[in-house]
């Protein structure tokens, strides 16, 4: 059996990392590529590679630079020749790490940023991966009886429920708010263009809750303990997902209880 | 009475110049401002000014330059002190003129480009335009018989039933369909900062169909006939839909026959 090859993009740190940490444990002969902007700086990564010798890889990549995603695609090329999964980890607020509670704080530069990092950013990844995905070996996720129905591999977008324009109630975040909205919007797009013929890439968003992070960090103090996730919850409620997917449930986005999120 | 003023931005051409005919015309009292990027090479406008004297007011207005935006909000403080009814029209399909058919097409500068003009242009002219509307006199739309359920000012956002995410059959077309996505999340959110308390401004997304104007030219071959829209005929089903608006039914999307567009 071929070694299932897993990639996330925005690794350094919080949901990124945890993802790395699950994989490496849970899937023991699982390797995985970790991306993040400044591979020097993350102590946590090196020490992960230390503990699990030759199964993590780390690359540079800053989802802003489309050179980068290229490159880091041509190295898991040469590497790995495939692809089984790649999670789309990264995202800001907002670069004033807080989202906007009223217009008076939008900023068109605000929102441009937010979009190209939160948005255009795992879409470019899924151009220059896509073809990687093609070749995987199916490794994550559920493959059904049928063989026309298997896939080669998954892409999962982390999104976040505020993203949902359905569920909308509260307002506020402006561009955090419509950058998972547009990229849901391209989950869907993804799921369309990669699952109309064989070989299938399985495409979805996945929300993980409110998890004690950086990213949510200013926002802790307003919720309430039981539902402040720690990141290993959060990603073991998401892995559950991930291994649960077949080429039926693409084009989606869920919940981290595996419900079924409104657009 | 009050003189109803209404504001079109990106009205040089296309639908937006036809929503400036339509309510000189049909709308005999009122005031219309135009913005478009190069008021001197529209002579459509020009025209349209001459025929109506005094009622026709068109500002220089590049919807990717906030400062531009900052400064016609200025003006039109100055001459006319509010406004009644908010028209963002200007958009395009891609830099390129077409949609991209597959992830071959996707480029980050051209998906950041269709944003910055589609989504993040109308987001920012709502917040420099929406202390105007609020001190609108509630001359477009319906007013219900309650008095606090009046409303100052309409903002509409001219969407696509192909940024519909739960509509999205197709694919295709990515850097135009995400951007009109989180335009209607963003129009989502405009409603509820909007709408909370008095003045209220109505804030919806509305689709004009298939029409026949430069954006969708290099598809006009693939549509029937008589699904090919006239801006006039767009535009009159338009101006019905915004002329039956109230309170109750802002932070929708609607289709140019009424009926409500799914997220
Ligand atoms: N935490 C929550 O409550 C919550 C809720 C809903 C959804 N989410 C989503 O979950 C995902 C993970 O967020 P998190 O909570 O783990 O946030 P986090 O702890 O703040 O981590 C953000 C990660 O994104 C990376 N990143 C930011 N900009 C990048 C860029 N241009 N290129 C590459 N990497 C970049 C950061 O890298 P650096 O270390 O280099 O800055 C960091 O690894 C996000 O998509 C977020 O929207 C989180
Ligand atoms: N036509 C259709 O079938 C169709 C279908 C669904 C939705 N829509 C939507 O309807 C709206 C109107 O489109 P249309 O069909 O009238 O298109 P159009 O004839 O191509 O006109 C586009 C308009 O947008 C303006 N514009 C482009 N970039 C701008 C910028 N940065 N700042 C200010 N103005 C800018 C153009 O001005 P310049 O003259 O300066 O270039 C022009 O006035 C758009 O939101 C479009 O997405 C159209």
């Amino acid at each position: 059996m071929a070694v299932p090859v897993a990639l996330i993009q925005g690794a350094s740190r919080g949901l990124g990392l945890e993802f790395c940490k699950h994989i490496l444990k849970n899937k023991s002969l699982a390797v995985v590529i970790a991306t993040c902007r400044n591979p020097d700086g993350s102590s946590e990564l090196r020490g992960l590679s230390g503990q699990h010798p030759g199964r993590l890889t780390v690359l540079k990549l800053d989802v802003n630079h489309e050179q980068e995603i290229l490159e880091a695609a041509e190295q898991v090329k040469q590497n790995f020749g495939r692809l089984d999964l790649l999670i789309n980890s990264s995202a800001m607020l907002h670069p004033s790490k807080r989202g906007e509670t009223s217009l008076r704080d939008v900023s068109a530069q605000g929102v441009i940023s937010t979009l190209t990092t939160n948005t255009v950013g795992p879409l470019v990844m899924a151009k220059y991966f896509a073809p990687l995905l093609q070749k995987g070996s199916g490794a994550f996720g559920q493959q059904p009886a049928v063989k026309a129905k298997h896939h080669s591999g998954i892409i999962a977008n982390i999104t976040a429920k505020v993203g949902s324009i359905g569920d909308n109630g509260l307002g506020g975040w402006y561009s955090y708010r419509m950058s998972k909205a547009a990229l849901n919007m391209a989950t869907r797009n993804l799921s369309i263009e990669l699952g109309r013929s064989r070989p299938r890439v399985v495409c979805v968003s996945i929300h993980p809750g409110t998890v004690n992070t950086d990213l949510s960090r200013p926002y802790h103090k307003n919720v309430p303990k039981e539902k402040l996730f720690s990141p290993e919850h959060s990603v073991s409620c998401l892995m559950s997902i991930i291994n649960s997917l077949n080429i039926d449930k693409t084009g989606k986005a869920y919940s981290w209880d595996g419900t079924e999120l409104p657009w």
